[in-house]
């Protein structure tokens, strides 16, 4: 379990692997994005993506999943306070095994509360060729260690 | 089908109701966002959320949803080139009817390839009180009119 005071810029942490299947996309799509390219493979083809791609949230939320059993250990959980960007350089794709690199690029402490402080952190999902996915930047609440 | 030269900053569009239900927010959370204030009403009682919390990553794809189905009616669909900020007020709980807000803030077309454009977007998500739940900017791929 890692607080507030155990984390500095620079620190990097990982998360993954979790594969993901054209079952799991399609079901994703028809709750939360239902579009061709994200439902139907034969639809997909000719669509932008070429062949059926996760959509952009799915990819988010299977991030957020490696960030939870992530190296980060971090204490209370992670509380997202906001995401500054998140860009999708390609689309997760049928069959892609994704793992993540967390990067913290600050920790700053709260000048009201002094007994918690907010980590921003770079997390990158790449998938099994290297090939990132995504890239987001995301600031996380963080209890300062108890006295 | 509205394409982008249809659009104009200050233009405005609306989407949803769309409900969301305890069990809908703890079967998000056992995929994507394991945590004791996602999971268990019971636990997470004992958190900073005092009872259960839809993941904000759950919030972000209802939103997507209503998206897909609101009135701004985007030709070719919406693709997401990336998101500029996403921020949770508070969260989305058990029993909330969701509704979206969108805004286009500038439309931009692309110089490399006139054919499309970029619209940047804010879309607010606010419950049955009227309370902002997700507010976020994000830039969406559209195509031009066809000659």
């Amino acid at each position: 379990m890692r607080y507030f005071d155990d984390f500095a810029a620079g620190d990097r942490f990982t998360g993954g692997p979790l594969e993901v299947t054209s079952a799991e996309i399609m079901a994703y799509a028809e709750r939360f994005d239902p579009q061709p390219f994200h439902l139907d493979p034969e639809a997909a083809r000719e669509t932008l993506f070429k062949g059926l791609a996760a959509s952009g949230w799915h990819t988010a939320g299977l991030t957020m999943r490696m960030i939870v059993g992530s190296t980060a250990g971090l204490a209370g959980g992670y509380i997202g306070m906001g995401v500054d960007s998140i860009n999708w350089p390609r689309p997760t794709r049928p069959g892609d095994v994704l793992r993540i690199e967390m990067e913290v690029i600050e920790a700053r402490r709260s000048v009201k509360r002094p007994d918690q402080g907010v980590l921003k952190v770079t997390t990158t999902t790449l998938n099994q060729k290297d090939e990132v996915v995504q890239v987001m930047t995301a600031n996380l609440l963080a209890p300062a260690r108890p006295a």
